[in-house]
């Protein structure tokens, strides 16, 4: 399939080009011709190989490790693009790097995610899409449209297919701050939840962990946004266990699986554990990971937004949202 | 007590005189001469009765009801201070009206705490004093420095004060989303948790609530930051009494006392209502509403920050922020 | 009739419905779907109900009583259509509330109107339209095209068809600043002027008043831009009687009635009182008052704003400007 | 005398040195060094000869003939002071060209004024002084501080001290958009005022003008602000004698004197006209005229900015402003 | 031949339009209505006679003698174009005056250059297409997009017709600094380089001038950015024929020919100056000159930029900058 | 020695602890304490760990490799300064990165640092000092003040001292890009100047490359801005040696010594590379490598720009800037 309308470009820089291509094939537009290359000083040169005069471009690049360099290929594209006269500059971002540093938890903190958002827009950006944001807030931090699409429908769709429904199971949230999440998955599979919770907030250990709720005999399925270097997911597998829980499922937007991740998820018996492609990483991952695409899901809002159309069809989690 | 330093100067706009007059004791500054009229058709004429030329303004306004009108004239006084060559203008912000509006939680959604956050920047405010602000990424939503003073060390200050503290106590969060501050106030306390939720997280219901925690035979203090029609606070109640709790103590940040909240929380049994003076209402409130004041607090900042002092000793609660 | 381009969509807020629906009628174009709730702690909260990605934004909304209100509702409606990503936010704004202060009269008093021109800006609109401004000078505040249209010829057109011009007709200005229009409404009606002026300009008292130029057996014709209090036309009225006048008529842009208004119109005498449908007032309004809509103008001006046709046609009226 | 704060530096361009001077040796502070060149194709450089750094810059530069070259002057110095990291630079601006072009008056019209404001907040300045502008809405062009200094006060205290006051006097507006200025200095020199209008708004002809009010036997002063071909006090004077006036004085804030002005006004028997030192030009000036300085006003304006001192105690005029 | 988009408007200013004419004969776009006066005071009046909503301006000014005279007019016309509601606002600017101030060769200068960009961005363009700049880094003192197009390519086409290629020919750089051009033109006319070069570096003197490479026997051609004076080349010339050259030849982008060249250009018996178009100077000029024509060049870069197609194809000369 | 005002902090991030150290130790002001680490998912977090209210900061970071790293550690930390209330935020940048992506050198190109300018004020700096920056029109980049250090007056004193100056030296540009440096040190030291050229401006090679000017029997000093890869060096050296040189010296303000530098650099026989402290490599370097350090230039000037002084007499080397 070939999109009919030439004004929209597609581009790919280097954090995520496997998902690129598959939004390239969803959408029917090739993937533009660019160049980024990175010197041994550190610095990038990016060169736009065809011209994007006039045209609506949009640029994918998820902020992942090393997501300094990949901010400033980022920066530079857009900068490249409005010289050469683009007409619009979207930034299709699936996964928004320094996103938790969205407060001053403590005195003299900065902002990052604020900064990185007044770094876009004074770059020169028209509009960004972002997947599933570690808070909603951060949409507020951009004064063009900020469009947020979210991954809990593509996991409901997944384990409502695969049976995992209904009062056998159980969403369970691994930390307190996480129980928006687990509610509206809960509410796509008609289970119960449950929270897993710390005595102490800042050190959460497994064994300071207790259960607020029932799993008893039910297959609990734990839900994060970013799954980093697995100790969340791993605490509260071991958690549960205490409390007799049957097979233990998880899933989690983004991940990132740092270094230990791999050996720490292993370790708990999570039986599978589904992300969505919105990260490349080289890392080791655990056995049990499967990966399920956003792809269609960000084709069809680059192709809404383009066309004018409402993207608010894809927002089917908000409903949810408290 | 009389403040040396002639630069600094304090106003009061029309929301909360008597709190302006506190803190203007407490600093031994006093208040500005300022006269501001509302015309018949609307409009709000604000007139400064002295020079402000080359002086450091503190205006003290909170955005309670009618919260429009006290926005705008907030608005005309930072234009006012600003073209009569003021040489900072430092909004001293109690309560933070519109906060809520903080994400587009629908389709076409404004994010109006935002918008008040741009305006305020746009009209030449060149820094902001906010207390318990409902979400604290708000604070990025001002690119000017954004102090947020917090308080539940005043309400943990008084219980423990009254004896209520230690394992006889628990504190409640009233909703799933205030686990936060029941967290930190039960700190304070050396005292546990609980966590009144509701099956349908749209429609709370006393009768589909349900409690997470123990507190059967405990003294329970109910802590939210908004207190508006009482709503959340009568079912969470309602809900505590058929787990057999002891008596209900309840604390906000902010005491609206809407329309309605009187009788709700009078019918709701609760032994104690704490609330800030950082709102001045003229509704009915429950006979058993008592005023914690926040001027010491709030003056010790305003110095503070005139001399260039760290204002982060004033952070204590930050420590119990997740 | 429907207009044809599904581009243009036009939005009426709640100041005055009875004019966006003939607007709506005469461009036919149908009124969005937009559903604008006012909460009892004041706060407004405004929902888009229909996609307005892509489109161009006309937003109908006088400034009128309760002003502050009205321009929250506003902003607040730009800001939910910047971030719904609609391409341009045209404001159509019949009256334009806080007018009158556009310079600082007196020591450290503030410009509103310069503040409130910068509020909409910084909330984003691409174009302003608005009709009479009380200076011209306010459209140097937006640094976005402001159209002014001018209500002179539909005054005109009224008293023409109704046989009152020529010599036995004479347009008073009620007050020495307003005798730009009244020349303006005189050359159309090919008639001489008169000015009322007062002895003191800050109390002006109808006895202290005094005519310039000869009213003796003419009809006379009052004309001003806003019609608040009725004081101006009421002493005028006064004044003009002293000097045996006949018939007294008036016409005002926009028709505020303030309470009060009533008493003082009808204790004068004025045979006929024109107003244009710019502000829609609950008010008591004299019995002789007499509305002309300015949809048809409006209509057109949106139409030819939207097609990228001239708009000039339409300002007759500043031929007659000084 | 010398002032005393070194922080203060002044500097003249070249539009007019002899009253930078005096403004230098009222203030004690001597003029900066600076040296602008313009070259054989126009360029001009600016040369600061000394160190800027953290101090408070106040330029001293009329934009009178030619207004395009000393615009450009006063921009590049501004620019010039930003980059040495002077502390504020403020732009004294004795005489605004452009003022009159301070709204649309016919379709697709410029706003001059409000360019030139732009211009200048954007090269930097931090505040303006100026004198007497043609619409005080101008300063709201601008949203740094903008202090406007009025010069009937100077006029009237000449006049008193020559005994030109009470019922003998008529002060006199020369057109009706200048009846503010009579008025004002009507009530410092406690006399009567009268208009001269025109039966033609655009075309105004001595023979086609006549008078409003009494002057039969008075001697008769004309007030406007900007003189520049003489046309106006010229017609003025014609009409005033055909209504047996006796002597006739004028006075107006800044004297262009642009060619044919001296012949014109020579002719129009005028006996002595006054305008301030804010513009100096080289043209012909009819005998009659009688420069009054404005230095120790704008002295005392600046210094009181710099010691942040109230500047409203030199606002006299404004009182009679409507 | 008529250009069949009515959308685009051309219109010429006052500093070239000859130019403007033959621009407008190679796009087929006639030139549009606009009336540019200056007044004896100075001040410019732009009138646009035609609608210009929607439409994309493209405005033709190059900023010669009178430089501050055409900067203002330009700037005047951007105004107007935008509060006409222009769609977008283009400005062709063949020279660009001011462009050496760009960088504070000694303290406290101020970049002219950049403060020229800012003005016109801030004035409201959306693009701008220039002519061999001085320098290139001006490009990136502009954020909107910057076309440069460069002349060498139309100098080597001329010289290749007239045979004047290969090693018969040496291309010399007239100082040191003008290497980068020399060496352009000699890759398009297969020939060497050589340089003038001077003892003292501020002080350039043609005894103290000496040649780097080999010019003896040769045709000389001499090439610089902008001929002002004439010293550049005189000298240059003096210098060479020391060295034995043969018959001299010089190019440069901007002719401005300013007192004095012509005399010292027929001294310096060149025997053929070739100077573009850009300019436009009533100043004598030396008997050997000869114009070649921008106009197809810079009307096939408009349609390009207004078409969306890439203007790069018209960049040939940067192949060879360094 | 400590420097005795308070309000000057000085903070050194991860690029150059050492330099920071020595200006630290230089200008008597110890090192603010800041913690900055960088987390395995690349994301760095700056914690300050005093307080900086009201106090002028200054920041040391040089944005050398890895230069994108650097960077946004520079970026977080003003974000935290300007968010803690932080007076005015300098950035003192010895090595700024990018510095060479200054212009469009082909088509759909970024001009980066043009892109580093605009995050860095937009972030929130008021100044920036920086040493011998590549282009001086970067400078210009800005519109906050920038300072920019020279260095060649560090070289010219070092081989002052070590007898290397007079007619048995000839300084040599190794690239015709490179003479103003030449030209410069060749001032200081009384020596003649040479530059080596090549046939190819693209591809420089040893082979094609030839001499211009004499340096038969003498010592030769090669001078560049950035020392990269050696290869312009080594090239050189190699030409230079075909011409009968003597011993060969070079200089370089900055030295990045990216990898294989060492080995090209070696066999180049070059007697002696100075280069500054501006950059902090672990790379290997050649043996003869000897750093001269800024720290008390830079500390000069830190301390003069906070006093107020004028940081001009630091500029010796511009006077020989063409």
């Amino acid at each position: 399939m070939v999109y009919q309308d030439p004004k929209l470009l597609l581009f790919a820089l280097n954090s995520n080009l496997p998902l690129a291509e598959k939004i390239s094939e969803a959408t029917g537009v090739p993937l533009g011709h660019v160049s980024s290359r990175q010197f041994s000083d550190g610095e990038i040169q990016v060169n736009i190989e065809e011209s994007v005069r006039g045209h609506d471009i949009y640029i994918i690049q998820s902020t992942s490790f090393p997501v300094n360099d990949h901010l400033w290929e980022l920066l530079i594209m857009i900068d490249a693009c409005k010289r050469a006269s683009a007409n619009t500059v979207n930034v299709v971002m699936p996964y928004f790097g320094y996103a938790r540093a969205d407060r001053t938890a403590k005195p003299h903190e900065p902002i990052t995610a604020k900064l990185v958002a007044n770094m876009l827009v004074k770059a020169g950006i028209d509009r960004i899409l972002t997947l599933d944001l570690h808070t909603v807030q951060v949409q507020g931090f951009f004064d063009v449209p900020a469009d947020n699409l979210f991954t809990v429908p593509i996991f409901a769709d997944y384990y409502r297919e695969k049976g995992l429904l209904g009062d056998e199971v159980v969403v369970v949230a691994p930390k307190n701050s996480g129980i928006k999440r687990a509610r509206s998955l809960a509410e796509y599979l008609e289970a119960p939840i449950a929270i897993v919770d710390y005595q102490e907030e800042k050190e959460r250990d497994a064994n300071s962990g207790y259960l607020i709720g029932d799993v008893a005999g039910k297959k609990a399925i734990l839900i994060d946004d970013i799954l980093t270097e697995g100790i969340t997911f791993g605490n509260a597998a071991i958690v549960l266990s205490r409390y007799g829980v049957g097979d233990i499922f998880a899933c989690a937007s983004h991940g990132l699986f740092l270094p230990g991740s791999k050996e720490r998820l292993e370790a708990a018996h999570i039986k599978e554990i589904l992300v969505t492609d919105s990260v490349k990483s080289d890392n080791d991952k655990p056995e049990s990971v499967k990966f399920l695409t956003t792809a269609p899901l960000i084709a069809d809002a680059i192709v809404r937004i383009h066309e004018g159309r409402p993207v608010s069809p894809l927002f089917n989690y908000d409903k949810a949202q408290g």
